[in-house]
């Protein structure tokens, strides 16, 4: 039954022909670059989209938690990067964890490592690396605090690789910046891979993936593995910075339109930050939380011009709509928002729809 | 068994002392002013909660969803306000509730007045006032389109008032400036009330309601109702902005620590977007998603000076911690967030525990 007929909240909607097109194309891509291709699960957190990863030959894949990890294992994936700083107080479940797949972890400090080794366990260790993100891990130039260590004597964990998020790719500003700094961040790492390689005689393996890097750059470089997530349905933001194309958005969420005052420019929807999340980025100086589109038999439309989402409460959301198209919706039907950051309305609205009207389920 | 044994990964405390009396201040608060106490449960969002409200002799409540209206309604509540602009495409659900409870509806149209009293069931209806929030509701001064709302003949529904939401209260700059906007708003909605009167003959009720006009204002004015929901909980922002004492705060998560790093004096917590949320307010120029404190038997420390949230990602939580502060806490600790809204993040960790260990669910 098509969406228009039954939605009567918000729902996340899911293009499934996008989202399996935007698979094909980084898992196309890596092959080109013969890099491994460990996407991250963290944006969709589904059992069945995963699947449609494996259709494209993936095999290995990156998570953000540990019971990420334990939700994809039950469903019989195999090979899974825990991409956050290892938590100790996780002790028994990661053990559990290593009993049933190949698991690699991540530390950014001796301590940290120390820890990983004494759970006994056959597990790949990976060295968080800053590469100028400013998020987490020890700076790329820090080349002491790295060497002591790939020098650390390990029992049972085994040292893989350096990996890095450049996370600062994010609003680079245009797709000639996000160029560059992927390869500057590929660049830094290689050269602390090669300054370890030469100090040590350890050769260790290259992880780096974001999404705005992984779909711009023509060539991934001297690396061994990518990582990218978000790319699986993109979103707003990605789409206004020059990641992709509008038209591959594969997630829009469907929102009862609950008022409209034109004197303002406002339309209001039932569809608030416990759907959409908080997250927003500024476009001309304003907070936009998300694009807004018509709806249609297919899908939705393409964003409307000068049509944004401007504020958020709890289940409100709060429309930018000049009063001149306001002719275009009515109180009573519903619009599509495409959201600022899709994980994240992934992850508030806990389902998919897809436009034929059956449900995707995400780990609860 | 105290949680600092068993919490593993994020968690959020409840210290269902402060609750309760925060609860208590509130319900006497409206008492001795003699207007009607309906407490919005958006923020706790759990029966068990609710009924600390009943022990204060709360019979009527405010949700700001039809799931939570028949949520709360299956535990027994039997007079609900749903504080939002009606949704149309509600109807079955909106007539299921109306057989269960004394239900009262929310317009700010000639629409969806109408619609109301299409659903054939007797409701009240509220009209939204937008007292110079600019969220949503008709804005004050515009009698004209009030008159309308009012002359309208209704069959099953009934008109019972103005509902007001002063969410610029928020931030507004200070004790005495809330006090003035709240003050404001009432004296806004009064004259509205006063038009109407005397242009249709009509009584009809005022309802008002948020956390930190309430919490601040002696004198509640001449209001019929009051609405505040945060203020169970309340949280960093609430206290930051004089709404209340920082040791009233009832809320904060628990969250271990996975990194340090001294020299950007940062420190890396497993807490991020999914579990605080992204609300933020602006402190000394830069964005806070909550305070931090230590964790200890009886609950949490008073907040650090210093160190606040200030970056979250989807599962990490970037802490400004002043290197040389930092001595205070090591990897494999627990901190305690206390998050910048509580609301947002009591809907994303979906149920509490008590400092004694005991879980109490919310709605999901």
């Amino acid at each position: 039954m098509p969406y228009l007929d039954w939605v009567e909240k918000p729902t996340l909607l899911l293009n499934e022909g996008r989202a399996r097109s935007n698979i094909a194309f980084m898992a196309e891509k890596a092959r080109r670059a013969g890099v491994r291709f460990r996407p991250h699960f963290k944006t969709h957190q589904s059992v069945e989209i995963g699947a449609w990863f494996r259709e494209e030959g993936v095999e290995q894949i990156t998570v953000s938690s540990v019971d990420m990890a334990l939700y994809f294992a039950q469903a019989g994936w195999k090979d899974i990067l825990l991409a956050f700083s290892v938590n100790w107080r996780q002790r028994n479940a990661l053990r559990a964890l290593a009993e049933q797949v190949h698991l690699a972890l991540l530390v950014e400090s001796a301590e940290s490592l120390a820890f990983v080794d004494d759970l006994g366990c056959a597990v790949d260790v990976w060295l968080k690396v800053d590469v100028g993100a400013g998020r987490t891990g020890v700076v790329w130039d820090d080349v002491q605090v790295f060497e002591q260590l790939v020098r650390m004597p390990l029992r049972s964990a085994k040292l893989r690789g350096l990996l890095t998020h450049a996370g600062h790719t994010y609003g680079a500003g245009g797709a000639d910046v996000v160029r560059r700094v992927y390869a500057q961040s590929v660049e830094r790492i290689g050269c602390l891979r090669q300054a370890l390689q030469s100090q040590t005689g350890c050769a260790l393996e290259i992880s780096v993936g974001d999404t705005p890097g992984c779909s711009l750059s023509e060539d991934l470089g001297a690396v061994d593995e990518i990582r990218p997530g978000n790319f699986v349905f993109y979103d707003a933001e990605q789409a206004a910075f020059g990641s992709c194309p509008t038209e591959w958005v594969a997630v829009a969420v469907a929102c009862p339109v609950v008022a409209l005052h034109p004197a303002q420019e406002k339309v209001v929807i039932y569809g608030g930050a416990v759907h959409l999340s908080k997250d927003f980025w500024m476009q001309d100086g304003q907070r936009c939380y998300g694009w807004v589109a018509l709806v249609n038999e297919a899908g939705w439309s393409a964003p409307l011009t000068g049509v944004f989402v401007q504020a958020l409460s709890q289940e409100h959301g709060m429309v930018h709509w000049p009063a001149k198209a306001m002719g275009q919706v009515r109180v009573g039907d519903l619009v599509c928002v495409l959201p600022a950051h899709s994980c994240l309305t992934a992850a508030a609205l806990g389902r998919y729809a897809t436009l034929d009207g059956r449900w995707i389920e995400m780990m609860r």
